[in-house]
C-alpha cells in the first residue's frame, strides 16, 4: 500500500507539513484556455477567479433550478440534505450532478470543464457536488479548513490533485458572507489533532468538529500571505476555482441578501479514490468511485433549462 | 409627562415611525471643527469616520491602559463587566470614563468632545463608556440594532441627541467583523414588538432578545440605502462617531485578528435621562444621570498614560 503522504487525526498535536504534490502540472501550461498569468497567480494563492463567466440569464436559469431542486428535497430526510442546525430549512443538496438532470450536465460545461482540465494537468471526473444556499439576516459562519485534509482522511482522495468549482448565483459582497480564502495556504498541511468517529459525515456538516486547525497554525498561514485573507466578491456569474487545500471559511450572513451557489469539486481520473488510511468506511458513493468513474467528455457551452416555460 | 415619539416593545408589531429629532442643529453648523462637508455627510448617513485622530504613540498608551483595565477586571463579577457566553473571557468593562482614570481624561479629549458637541449642536456629557475586546478565530456577531431604541425604552433617553465614539485600537478590515452600517438608517425609528421584562440590562450585552428589529424592517432599510452596507474599517487611532440611531451590528470575526476599542456616548446636557415611559427601573447609574449630570469642559489633546514606565 502507498505511504499515506497528509497523515491526520492520528491523535497527535497540530502540525504542518509542506505539500508533496505539485500545483500546476508542467504539461497543461500551454494547453489553454488559461494564460500563464492566470496559472501563475493559482500555482501561488491556490485559486482563481472569473468574474460573470455565465451571463445574467444563465445565472436566471441556474437559480430557476437551483429553487426547484431545493423544493424537491425539502420534505427529504437523507444523508445528501443538509439542513441548518436546530431547524428544518435547507442550506446543502449534496451529489446534484447526477441522474442526468441540469446540474449534471452543466458539470460538463466546457467552460468549466476545461479549466480544471488544465489546472489539474489530466482529465477530470466529478467526485462530489452541491447546491448551497446561505439565507439572509442568519447565515451560520464556516469555520477555517481544507476540503482535502477531509476528502483524504474520510474519503480516501490520495494525493492533492482535485479543484473545487464554486458557481455564485448571488451577488457577493464584502457584507454578506463571502467565502474568505488565505492566499498560499495550499503549499501546507495543517494535519490535525483527534480520530475521526465511524460515519462523521454524517453529522460534520452540521457543525464541524474535525479536521479544524489550531489557532496557532492558522495565525502561521496568515502570516506567511503577508497577513492578507482574501475574499471571493463579486456578481452572480463569476465562477472561482480553488484548490483542494486552499485554507477558506466563512463569516456569517447578517444582510438581507442571501447566498446560493453550485458547487463541483472535479478531481483527476489518476487520483481516484481509495479506502482511507484510516480504515474507516466512508460515504458509500466514494467506495464507488474508487473504481467505477469515467472522466468528463466536456459538452457544449450552452446553458438550457429543462424547466418547462 | 412628555409624550413618548418613539414608543416600543408595548407588544404590538414592528412599525417605520420618521425620526421626530433633527440630527444635525442649525445653530452649530458653522462652528468647527467640521466642515459643512462632513455635517452634511453625517445628516444624510448617520455616521462619520476619520482615518487616524490619534497617531501609533497614542494608540499604543490606549492599549496598555485597555489591558490593564481588562486584567483588574478579570476576576470581577459584575454588571459593568461582560463575559463571553459560555465562557469566563472578558468581552466588555463597562463605565470606563470614572473615577479619575485614563480614560476618564480621554473621554474629555477636545479633539473628540468638539466633535460631539458640533453634531450635537449642544454642551455635553458621558451617558455612558466601555471598552471592548473581540477575539480573533471566535468573535461573536452582534445582531443589527439601534442604540437609541434600547437607550430610550430601557434607559429612559427621551430624544434623538446622542452622538457615539467608538476609537478603534486595532486595524479594522473587511475581514475582520467589523461594524456594519446602514446608511441613512437614523432617520427612522424601527418601534419592535415584544415587553422588556425588569433588568433585562443584566442579560441583554450577552444575548440579545429584545429590541431587534424584524427582516422586512431591515430589508426595508438597506432598500432605502439603495443596498448598500457600510464598514467601518481603517487602521488603528481612527475614530468613528454614529448617530444614536443609526442601525448597525457586526458579523462574528474567525480571523486571527483581534479588535479591540474604546466607547463612549456622548449625550447633550439638555436630553437628560428621565424614567422610562415603561416605567422599568433601569441600571441605578442612570437613575443618577436624570439630575447629577455636568457638561464635560475639554482638555487639551495632549494624551498621556499613568502607567509607570
Amino acid at each position: 500500500m502507498q505511504k499515506d503522504l497528509y497523515p491526520s487525526r492520528k491523535g497527535e498535536n497540530t502540525r504542518i507539513i509542506e505539500r508533496k504534490d505539485p500545483v500546476i502540472h508542467s504539461e497543461s501550461r500551454d494547453k489553454g484556455p488559461l494564460s500563464h498569468k492566470d496559472l501563475d497567480f493559482y500555482e501561488n494563492n491556490g485559486y482563481l477567479l472569473f468574474e460573470k463567466m455565465f451571463n445574467d440569464e444563465e445565472v436566471e436559469i441556474m437559480k430557476k433550478e437551483l429553487d426547484s431542486t431545493m423544493k424537491e428535497n425539502e420534505s427529504r430526510d437523507a444523508d445528501d440534505v443538509i439542513k441548518e442546525p436546530g431547524s428544518n430549512e435547507i442550506r446543502s443538496v449534496f451529489e446534484t450532478h447526477k441522474d442526468g438532470n441540469f446540474f449534471q450536465e452543466l458539470s460538463k460545461n466546457e467552460r468549466i470543464v476545461k479549466v480544471a482540465e488544465q489546472l489539474l494537468g489530466d482529465q477530470v471526473y466529478i467526485n462530489q457536488s452541491r447546491i448551497n444556499f446561505k439565507p439572509g439576516f442568519k447565515g451560520k459562519e464556516f469555520y477555517w479548513h481544507s476540503d482535502f485534509e477531509t476528502w483524504h482522511v474520510e474519503d480516501g482522495m490520495p494525493n492533492m490533485r482535485a479543484v473545487s468549482c464554486s458557481i455564485v448565483l448571488t451577488d457577493n459582497y464584502e457584507y454578506n458572507g463571502p467565502l474568505m480564502l488565505i492566499p498560499g495556504s495550499h503549499k501546507w498541511f495543517v494535519s490535525c489533532p483527534g480520530e475521526t468517529p465511524d460515519a462523521n459525515y454524517k453529522s460534520s456538516l452540521q457543525k464541524q468538529e474535525l479536521g479544524v486547525p489550531d489557532n496557532e497554525s492558522m495565525k502561521w498561514l496568515v502570516d506567511q500571505a503577508g497577513g492578507r485573507i482574501d475574499r471571493a466578491t463579486g456578481p452572480a456569474g463569476s465562477v472561482l476555482f480553488f484548490e483542494c487545500n486552499t485554507m477558506h471559511g466563512s463569516a456569517g450572513n447578517i444582510s438581507p441578501y442571501p447566498r446560493s451557489n453550485v458547487f463541483f469539486v472535479y478531481n483527476s481520473i489518476t487520483n481516484k479514490l481509495q479506502e482511507p488510511f484510516s480504515g474507516k468506511e466512508p460515504r458509500p458513493e466514494f467506495v464507488a468511485n474508487r473504481e467505477n468513474v469515467q472522466p468528463i467528455t466536456p459538452i457544449s457551452g450552452d446553458i438550457s433549462s429543462r424547466i418547462k416555460k
